[in-house]
């Protein structure tokens, strides 16, 4: 299921033979249309990893054929040679479809800065085309994607009139806004022009996986690609389906949060009584990368006073002496200063609330973030060695 | 010596009580004159200790006659009682001395959001001023305001024509721009006006104390007061003596990195070929916060692709394809990709250096960090309880 539970999409995920493991790391995902309207949103890092850039130029065209994924290498800062491995890729997607390269988007994943095996990976390509399917395909196509990832993430949802939505994700650390060492994929069998998908996939993502910071990290390779195939035959209500999107992103927000790297804790930090949206989403964030509050949540402190001097470097609007902050349902601080007793403050359980009240309007915001482990520090000192 | 080099100083550090260690807790300094200029930088953070908000008061008079200082407490986010709490401390110590609280300037530190424990505070002020003295006091005093910090910070140097700068400082968690939990108090027997002191001590805090960030967090505290007696009757240059305050504020800024909690190393990140200053130090703040690349230092892992990362997050002049890094001597990354062999980069000392070339124009700034490890996640998720 997952990408090839929506009508017209086949997939696979192979063993090209990327990663030293011997693991899956090659996905290949094709829309046998009749549409093949896409829609993409990238990384806002100003370094883009390779594929990023072939990738966003294909988008342009609003037309997607075929997606190649690969995890055991980035193939970001690799240069002009990167980029040609790239373009070869797609090439190769190109011949064996019989297609042109210009409808093929290619997704990397893994160590930046080494240029990828490509003799390993241009013969997966023809492997994973022999294997392509709509039964096991996408759930191999999903797991072939993963890197420290403990799970492959998949979600789906029926739409109103007999439509459906597939996704499958990747990303367990670098989880940052603008989407985080993310690599996302959704199909749909709905019918809808390129521009409406984009503008679906915006609104959804800006709200879910864009809200998702897990260490303040932003990805050279984030890519969430939006294909529609039209096979359902239906047309679906815009809002109706941008409201379906957005809860399939949720769902693969929420799967990547809780496989985030060396977490032990699921983070949600709500921010409510903001004078502005972009006010409660930058609280948010700051709270968020706190490196001292997410060490206080994994020692389960109930340190508000952290929280507070993560919103004092913001420049939202609030009064300092206005703030309250609950810590999983105890407002621990209120009106800036010490609330209601904190050992009443239950932080054993693995899914924790932070609420900040700012007093000052009707908005508000949830990201959602980790706490800081020693297993967070182990696993990312020791990951390209 | 420190404080009490310079010439019109006392200074004494003694148990008030403050602390259940047992430790010194409470600081005095007093300026005994000729002048009581002063000048002073506090934190940044909009959520500000109720010190804070007494002591920015105090400075704008540009005179200062003493500073108490306590740790085993930051009375921050502690309403309108922690503030006449700091209001009552000033008075008592202004009562000791038989003068006005308007010229007290008042620091607390430790942790946020509980209050003082004024029973033991103020009695401890008439012990302080009891034990005053230009001998030990200096080092008494430095000793008073550790709190996670393993030794005390003290610096000391000769101008010319006869007059001395003093110093002691306390941080060494939530290191972060504009100060980080730290308190700093600097003499001098030189005779300058307020306004020149205001000058020389911006110039010198925005080089040196202002670009240490050692886990991004800012503090509700900070504050680094200058206090002149013109006890040496020496006016100096003032361009001289900012370059001294200049060399006083980088030892204490070296001294306060070797000494932040948990780290493993001590990383100057130095970004050259910036289009402005403002880029060169926003590049090196960015890369100082970057946890990913704070833990593959604290691997020995010269994982340059997390420096590019990170630089790819800001909004400085640079193109990703001129981007030069080094780490200790070795370019391990040239024109945006793979450069020198990386095996040959020897990452077992403490002190790493970063260099960064934005080959954009001929700036430079210097940030200091540290790595992250699993001792900062421990002693920082078991800090208040």
């Amino acid at each position: 299921m997952s990408i090839t539970a929506p009508r017209g999409f086949r997939a696979a995920g192979v063993v090209a033979g990327l990663k030293d493991s011997g693991s899956r790391d090659l996905a290949l995902v094709v829309n046998d249309g009749p549409s093949r309207a896409a829609a993409g949103v990238f990384t806002r890092n100003r370094v883009k990893a390779a594929p990023v850039l072939w990738s966003e130029q294909v988008l342009k065209g609003g037309r997607v054929h075929a997606v190649v994924l690969n995890s055991g290498g980035a193939n970001a800062c690799t240069g002009a040679p990167g980029f040609q491995d790239t373009h070869a890729t797609a090439e190769r997607v190109a011949e064996v479809l019989g297609d042109s390269a210009g409808e093929v988007a290619v997704c990397s994943t893994g160590l930046i800065g080494e240029r990828l095996p490509m003799d390993a990976l241009l013969p997966g390509i023809g492997k994973a085309a022999a294997e392509l399917s709509r039964g096991d395909g996408g759930l191999a196509a999903a797991d072939a994607i993963r890197t420290t990832d403990t799970v492959g993430k998949i979600s789906f949802r029926h739409g109103a009139g007999g439509y459906m939505i597939g996704a499958m994700a990747k990303g367990a650390g670098m989880l940052a806004p603008s989407l985080a060492t993310m690599l996302c994929v959704i199909t749909t069998d709905a019918d809808l022009p390129a521009a409406a998908l984009d503008r679906a996939l915006r609104s959804a993502t800006a709200l879910t996986l864009d809200r998702l910071d897990a260490d303040g990290c932003m990805s050279t390779n984030d890519t969430v690609l939006l294909m529609a195939s039209a096979a359902a035959g239906v047309v679906p209500d815009e809002d109706e389906f941008t409201a379906l999107l957005t809860d399939v992103c949720a769902d693969l927000t929420r799967q990547l949060l809780v496989d985030a790297e060396g977490a032990s804790k699921a983070i949600a930090i709500e921010v409510v009584g903001a004078a502005a949206d972009a006010d409660a989403v930058a609280v948010g964030r700051s709270i968020a990368r706190n490196n001292l509050l997410k060490c206080a949540i994994h020692g389960e402190d109930p340190n508000w006073g952290r929280v507070l001097s993560a919103v004092g470097t913001t420049d939202a609007v609030f009064d300092p002496d206005q703030l309250n902050v609950a810590i999983n349902g105890v407002w621990v601080c209120r009106n800036g200063s010490s609330g209601d007793d904190r050992d009443k403050v239950d932080l054993r359980p693995r899914d924790v609330t932070i609420t900040v009240d700012l007093s000052a309007g009707p908005h508000s915001a949830t990201v959602w973030t980790t706490d800081l482990t020693a297993d967070y520090v182990h696993e990312n000192s020791a990951y390209s060695t």
